[in-house]
């Protein structure tokens, strides 16, 4: 049974998402989202963000054409964390490679890069 | 071949730490550390964060045993967010669930609790 929808907590406005790959769990980024991007991942089935740095809300893929369709939606325990589980297409990261978290803290890089950053962003 | 060592930017001192279950690969939790968490994290081989609630730095599972051994820590893109690789000492979340992200945004329960929060912090 359904409990009551968590209220979520906006610091600043702003909640910290995580984004997942439902198929491979992979974890692929993290990124802010406001409360109209959130509406607009749930109404549209894809995930959308709010840029700290462009100061605006964006649409993941809406340059790159790597869309994240919207399986799920968690909520942390505190409501001040989303988890969206998606399916990925192409590449989440802008360096070209799968996942944001390609190198560990050492430096190593983890992932094979499957796109030059030129290439994600020349191809529409 | 080890690429130099990312360098890590704090704001206000804080980084962003995504935990993931390095087994299972379950999210499990969303915190920040600040630099002496990180290191102690690095030197201890346990997660450390720091509380921006309580103002301090913290050991998970100090008080309640639910330790988290590091298995490995890696660096996103922009080396602005953090994810901790963990083997999960019994449930992460301090409401008794494996995960923190226990319930979609609709608010159903997705996972089975394992434990009562009294019970948590009464075993030491």
């Amino acid at each position: 049974m359904p409990e009551p929808l968590p209220t979520l907590t906006y610091t600043d406005g702003l909640i910290p998402v995580i984004v997942q790959d439902a198929a491979t769990k992979t974890v692929l980024m993290f990124a802010y989202a406001n409360e109209e991007a959130v509406s607009l991942t749930q109404s549209t089935g894809f995930a959308h963000y709010y840029s700290r740095s462009r100061n605006r809300l964006w649409k993941k893929g809406e340059e790159s054409g790597h869309l994240q369709k919207i399986i799920e939606i968690r909520v942390d325990c505190d409501a001040d964390c989303l988890l969206y589980l998606v399916e990925q297409t192409g590449c989440a990261c802008h360096e070209g490679y799968f996942s944001c978290f390609f190198r560990n803290i050492n430096g190593s890089i983890l992932l094979p890069k499957l796109k030059n950053p030129e290439q994600i962003y020349s191809q529409r």
